[in-house]
């Protein structure tokens, strides 16, 4: 009897939990969760901030139970564990555990509690499928990456060497020359910073120039070159299947018509030539 | 008698209506239109300004007119109320009937004439046709939009929860942080921003650097992955049918020749072995 | 006599016009040209600026007199004169005879000769295609140009209605509104300008929001979509060619069989059926 | 004995030199040798700047000594001295033994070892192959940099002759003035710049919109049309080299049915008509 009434309710649970009225209902709950993190950040009557610390807590059960629910309805729990995005769930719905009354832990508790917004992503599915994409564009970007690194480096050595006698806030050591050599690559107020070295050394802009074409050179080819290979890869994909489809069609069709004229000179070989050999 | 006038009336009206010359002239108000809108925001002398405003009067009653004459001349009334460019003429030709001469409203009214320019793109079929496939190439952005906009929620969040007591102008609440990282997305200053919170919070930098990668990664990502799906598709569509052509022809062509082979089998088939089946 | 000397001379200009040293020495006059125009920006011993002023004049009859004989050398007059490229250098050689020594031209005559710098891209014949294949690309931009000016005309008068009274060297009339909107474009200092109206507006960022969206969605269509299309057409057009040939060659090779086909089918209705009509 | 013993040595020093363990010694030699210049960019105490600079000696030794094997090991001396990233590595490494207690010439001593850092892209067999690519990018650039170079000249040598009076500082000389260029092209405080010599030439505002439009088209045109190059070839290739594949498979399926409709045609030669030619 028992257990086949967990066995109904696991039933409707699955149900519940695959239903678009679920899905749907969950996203508006986490839409909310989203509003309370952003209302928070204004100064609120005590009464709508008390009421909003309820529902937030409520929240905080809701996605538990919700994360719980999905975990019992799920027939394989080991896949359900190493699915990525269950997770991600997981490590969040945990994080806004960490009790919010604690004044030590306040910053990071609500820290926790605004991460709840991501789970927007890992409900939405076309969202999830984004994400998916934009991260198999990641390790492409590998060695560009581990180059644009090396190029940060070494400026800022090279920035730090000569410069920290000018500028100690900008050059002092390769830490804070390689955030200037990204303020430099964002082109911000970077004539200020070249200016001021040029005082000591009036070749330094040369340094600049170099730098700024190196890395747009560089920067450049990663971003667009990831961004075309994904896109050709997908859209020449599609006609590519096309072209190969299109070739063995072909491909059948002669074969058919060798066949045709094989059975053709089968055929005039048994009518005209019955004592020769069949086979040449 | 009445009947037969109008009707001939209107045949007049759609051939005017249709004719180069006529939309050459209303191309020509529109841009009088337009320039008595920047002519407005010059202090002009009071006679210039009177002629200005009886020319404003004079447009205002010549779009109601063109467009009353354009209602009349289309056959399928509910198409016309129905096509998204004639309701946009509607819509500004009725918003630019508001008096301008009532004090309190005359700012609106001025900013409803100024709308009279936009005219101009439903005029010229070029650039409707341009709008539209501006357009469509919207939709194709929405998740992207939606997890840009999450981005920035998350980093505003968590910006006006550290930052609020560095700078309230900057971090006050989270939607003057989305501003203030608007502002640091388009490299405005940014450094600045990043100074500021850097003396209270020192390792704040990661903050703007993670910001600034997420956002230019994932803007790079939908701007460049729409335009280039709108051009491959194109391109490639010409080119897709192009090919479909070619294989429709060596199909046809070789199922020519089978039947050709096939005749030659029947004929051999009737003048050597009357007596079997025509048909194996 | 004459007529014989004067053809022989014409002969020996066509080959030393189109002769590799002349080229290169001429290339060579012109990057001379090029330094007497930077060399003339610095402050100069007397000696120097005198000998660089001879120089300066010997180069602009040394133009006059290359283009002359270039005129000379070409058979087809008319043709030489239709030509856009030897119309611009005509422009630029008799634009630098304007005499120097007039104090009230001295800046209009030198930037006459500043342009001589220009005549590097009609010598070389590389510049002067990747010069046909930038304009080429340029009509193609025409109507999105155009919707750019009306965005920018639109909210410069939007612009200069509400803001002229906030700030009056920003958005005194429409002309300065659309320098400041460029420079919003452009992200510089766009926050000091919207910072500004936002004390007299606080809802103001919308405006500059709607604006910088809009913006950057046009240009970037723009610009992406022209290269793209460019680039896309010349690596196609190959590609296309390519196919193509195929086809044909296919579509030959398939049409040769059905002759030997219709051959042999012939041959048997010769060999089998004399009495029979040749043609069904 | 000697030889067969310096042989047996050859071939262990080019099996260690090959081995995948030395590779990944290597690569955290180097790494080792960065973090020490990264590190002497911090006031570090005595004890520890000390011990750095044994280890940064003894890192200048182990790459001496890793070059003097690998060259030994290489069968092909001229072959060695030819490949440009084993030249690359001998610069590098000979540069690095520039005695750093020379007080003079610390600095250069210096900067010279922080390029043992881009020693790291010759050792990763990625990286070198990455910076191959880019560079086999850069050719293609060649004539777009050239036309580059005239706008900024032209515009540098125009700026001087026109704002020189208004701002000494930056459109002093031509040099000056094409680095003033420069910073208007990567929109650095550009309007500052502007505003500047608009106070005396109220028009000039025209020569920076021209300027950057001009710019950022040649720009644009440049960097993405090279990288598009790179790529749609790459993917191009491929798709290219399967088409071929088709075709050609085509091309021989079909000239063997030739074959097959030629020898039937010979077969009904030989056995219908015996005392005809075999050949028509």
């Amino acid at each position: 009897m028992e257990i086949r009434r967990s066995g109904r309710l696991l039933a409707v649970m699955k149900q519940v939990e695959s239903s678009v009225w679920f899905q749907g209902f969950i996203i508006g709950i986490i839409i909310v969760a989203a509003l309370t993190v952003g209302a928070k950040t204004y100064s609120l009557p005590y009464g709508v901030e008390l009421s909003i610390n309820y529902l937030d807590n409520f929240i905080t059960v809701f996605f538990l139970v919700e994360l719980s629910l999905r975990f019992i309805a799920c027939d394989d729990k080991r896949r359900f564990l190493k699915d990525p995005w269950n997770l991600f769930d997981s490590i969040i719905v945990i994080g806004s555990l960490v009790p919010i009354s604690d004044t030590d832990m306040i910053l990071v508790a609500r820290l926790l509690r605004v991460f709840r917004v991501l789970r927007l992503v890992s409900v939405i599915p076309d969202l999830r499928y984004l994400i998916n994409a934009l991260l198999k564009a990641i390790p492409k970007m590998g060695y560009i990456a581990l180059l644009m690194f090396i190029i940060f480096y070494l400026f800022a050595a090279v920035g730090s060497i000569f410069f920290s006698g000018v500028n100690e806030t900008l050059w002092g050591d390769i830490a804070i020359s390689m955030l200037t050599l990204f303020r430099v690559a964002t082109f911000e107020d970077w004539t200020d910073v070249m200016y001021e070295t040029m005082e000591v050394y009036p070749m330094s802009w040369i340094f600049y120039i170099i730098f700024i074409f190196l890395t747009a050179f560089v920067f450049l080819n990663m971003m667009v070159g990831v961004v075309l290979d994904v896109m050709t890869r997908e859209t020449a994909q599609e006609e590519h299947e096309n072209q190969e489809n299109h070739h063995k069609e072909l491909v059948h069709q002669i074969a058919e018509l060798q066949a045709q004229v094989a059975r053709l000179s089968d055929k005039i070989d048994a009518s005209h030539t019955p004592s020769q050999n069949k086979k040449e």
